[in-house]
């Protein structure tokens, strides 16, 4: 969506950062270059983890970006920005370096998962789209994951995009379900785009534009033969619609050898499915699919599963595509280290809070994931300066970096670096793979995790701990401030 | 957003939209007219009311319609689709009648905020993004006006971007935000292409990237003094961080006449605004103005105000722009009457539920506002069947659909029709007004209802009656159903 060179997306972006592009500027700092780190503080849900999406539109946008007359036209008529500064917005192309987790990774919280190196006028003028494209897709695609493992492998449609937040959502809502296990959408443009499946049914405007249902169902089932589900709830869906329905079944379908489903979209769900089971199962369509959809997410749908409701696909509107239950990801960018222009060396920043979670670890950071060599699980994230040598062949202690005498003690792991490079010195170095690669990544991903970490109700705290020479760096950096 | 030719979103549609409108094209439906009600079934937060937005995209959306090649191709590869339906398609154009509030109204739940009069697979097609359209900015508009109405007339900047659902959903939210009240937002883009008013501070990477905060503050200072809110919470809001803000505006802008303010982004707001205040008032900056930001919302800030908090502005993020309290407006698209072929009439339409506020209201409506003379305020939604005559003469007696009982007998009222027509024959026929304008009208609007529809606990239940005949025919409609 992003991708589109027609839709100029430069000036979206925080006006301040622009007030403080022009203030680096004009105050000989235009070419210091920082290091920023993108991060989370929490999973939404309170969840054990979340599903890292954005990049692709992330990467769309950087390499769209342009100022155009308009957006110099708009910045001039502000009154406050230099004429160099405008020239410079007016030549303006991306010079850094990115790195970054993959689409469709587990991610834990205070963990890098974008790094960008570029002078702060750069970093600074990206860090609106970096976060919008990394924190909506994130979101959905972290929530879509928890419905689609609360179906215990029964089909999550996303069926959401008309309550979506504006297009943009939309379909890039749909694109991060697939991503995270929903295996088709309703969305036609994401299916256009992406080449997400697209699926749906049929409205109750259908049925209703006739003058009987029996008439819609025998009119729609003669059209489509091959691929027909019926909305059974426009009237009475025991009495009529599900009656209905089996007569169509006969009559139309069963002679051309299809097997015809329907859909519930109200009611009781646990009741009338399993009702509707037995009037189908008694008239002999044992292999006639039940479809419902009605305001379901993970707590409906496991639910509905311990009732034993006899549904064998869910449509998943509103509550996927807005994420209902906490539909804000509250991924951050921090300057995390600046490059001394007289030494070139890099001097590592941090931000201090009274809130403990809220200080930032500073410098330029690797992230490490340790697998066990045995189980082949996920067992802690491990942060370390870059370029610090870790010798895999011995032992590992790593600790909480919050209470250090919570250790644990590593034998027999391996080591997988979790970000790569995206973007060299303004290039693009690094290509998305296809959605279904993507999608079957973050399957692997979510199945490395052991299952304590996958659990709704209290999940395990996986481990993300800071190398000693990063904890002792950040100690130091606390103390250098406080004693100020 | 939606205007822009270069952006084809004639395929961001359900994909049973297209399989329906198929089937009607190919079933000797193509030229079939339905009239369809857009309509909302509740306040989110339990609110009295709900200010509708979105129309101005809505038109955008229509006007730019259009399938391409490549929405075609699409199509083709689906083997769904008939050929002369894709001929259909490729000459596609709205060719139907629109009415509808306009932009900022107060809207209450189930009466018609948007008619569509058209043959129905143009007004199925619409669908999707009508719904997207209202349903996201009136969620916008309606939780930024409880946000404002919070603040007591303290400024309302929308903050949000960064954590919007997309690129869309932020620069159309503080389009939304202006309208129910924010005065300005950070999102550049929005200022850029709907004149919103573009504010913003500065960010702790800007404290970050110098040696010290007092250097970040005075550069800062010297490079926009007429403009300064200095950000004190990097390191020490008390100790360090109002101290190094009145050293500058006593050194930088106390001698070039101008006044600095400072913003307060985490910590108890309560506590430190107060200590914020008396450290500014006891230096002599009695002018300088207290900003804070920090997960707020209508709840927290009316927290803050019963504190005595010292704030004079709050920059409001995430919870406003996702609407994150109850994130989904939940607009609906409904079929209501038919134009039957042979006789030319009208056939009213109903969809029946198990849920009695799912029931639809059948038929081609009008919506009027009763006003009290004497007061002015707003006293009942009244809906009747397009052209019904009402003789404001002579008293009304209202009714309540549901408990009919419930009576109510109006005297001295004048009325409004609510619904513009916005487009004839296809042709958009009316003009969104300036922002400004819908800003001004919005403010009019909710100043019309009386507090009682205003209060956030469990507000006043404003009538939304139905005409005799509406009623009648509603009623005759359930009992067909019910007796087939």
């Amino acid at each position: 969506m992003y991708d589109n060179p027609e839709r100029n997306l430069s000036s979206l972006s925080d006006f301040y950062e622009f007030t403080m592009a022009n203030a680096y500027f004009n105050n000989g700092m235009k070419d210091t270059i920082g290091i920023y780190d993108a991060f989370f503080r929490k999973v939404p849900d309170n969840g054990g983890f979340a599903i890292f999406c954005g990049l692709d539109e992330i990467i769309n946008y950087i390499n769209n970006l342009h100022f155009s007359d308009d957006d110099i036209d708009y910045f001039k008529s502000k009154e406050m920005f230099s004429e160099e500064f405008l020239e410079y917005l007016r030549n303006f192309k991306f010079s850094g370096d990115i790195w970054s987790f993959p689409e469709g990774s587990v991610i834990f919280p205070s963990e890098p998962v974008i790094t960008v190196r570029a002078p702060l006028i750069e970093a600074q003028i990206l860090e609106t789209m970096i976060l919008i494209c990394m924190n909506h897709q994130s979101l959905i695609a972290t929530k879509t994951n928890r419905i689609v493992r609360a179906s215990e492998g029964r089909s999550v449609m996303e069926f959401g995009a008309r309550r979506a937040q504006g297009a943009d959502a939309s379909v890039l809502g749909a694109r991060a379900a697939f991503i995270a296990g929903a295996p088709s959408t309703s969305n036609t443009l994401s299916s256009m785009k992406y080449g997400v499946p697209a699926s749906g049914t049929m409205a109750h405007s259908w049925i209703q534009s006739f003058d009987s249902e029996l008439e819609a169902f025998m009119t729609y089932a003669k059209t489509y033969p091959e691929n027909c589900t019926l909305l059974v709830d426009t009237y009475d869906t025991l009495k009529q619609g599900i009656p209905n329905a089996i007569k169509v079944f006969k009559e139309v379908l069963e002679p051309k050898g299809y097997v015809g489903n329907i859909r519930i979209d109200s009611g009781d769900m646990a009741y009338l499915s399993k009702e509707a089971r037995k009037l189908l199962d008694n008239a002999g369509f044992k292999d006639s699919k039940i479809v419902a959809s009605n305001s379901l997410d993970e707590y409906k749908i496991q639910s509905l599963i311990k009732q034993n409701a006899k549904i064998d696909a869910y449509g998943v509107g509103e509550r996927l595509i807005t994420a209902k239950s906490e539909p804000v990801f509250g991924g951050v960018y921090k300057l995390v280290a600046i490059k001394d222009k007289e030494s070139e060396r890099l001097k590592p920043k941090i931000k201090v809070s009274e809130n403990v979670e809220k200080i930032t670890t500073p410098g330029f950071k690797e992230v490490y994931r340790i697998y066990d060599k045995e189980s082949g699980k996920a067992e802690a994230d491990y942060i370390t300066i870059m370029d610090e040598k870790i010798d895999e062949e011995k032992p590992l202690v790593i600790f909480d970096p919050n209470f250090t005498w919570k250790m644990k003690r590593l034998e027999n792991y391996k080591l997988r670096k979790m970000k790569v490079k995206v973007f060299e010195n303004g290039k693009q170095i690094y290509k998305t793979p296809s959605l279904t690669k993507i999608n079957e990544y973050c399957k692997k991903e979510v199945s490395s995790l052991w299952d304590e970490v996958k659990r709704f109700d209290q999940p395990h705290n996986y481990y993300v701990d800071l190398s000693h020479k990063l904890w002792d760096l950040k100690q130091k950096l606390i103390l250098d401030v406080m004693g100020k």
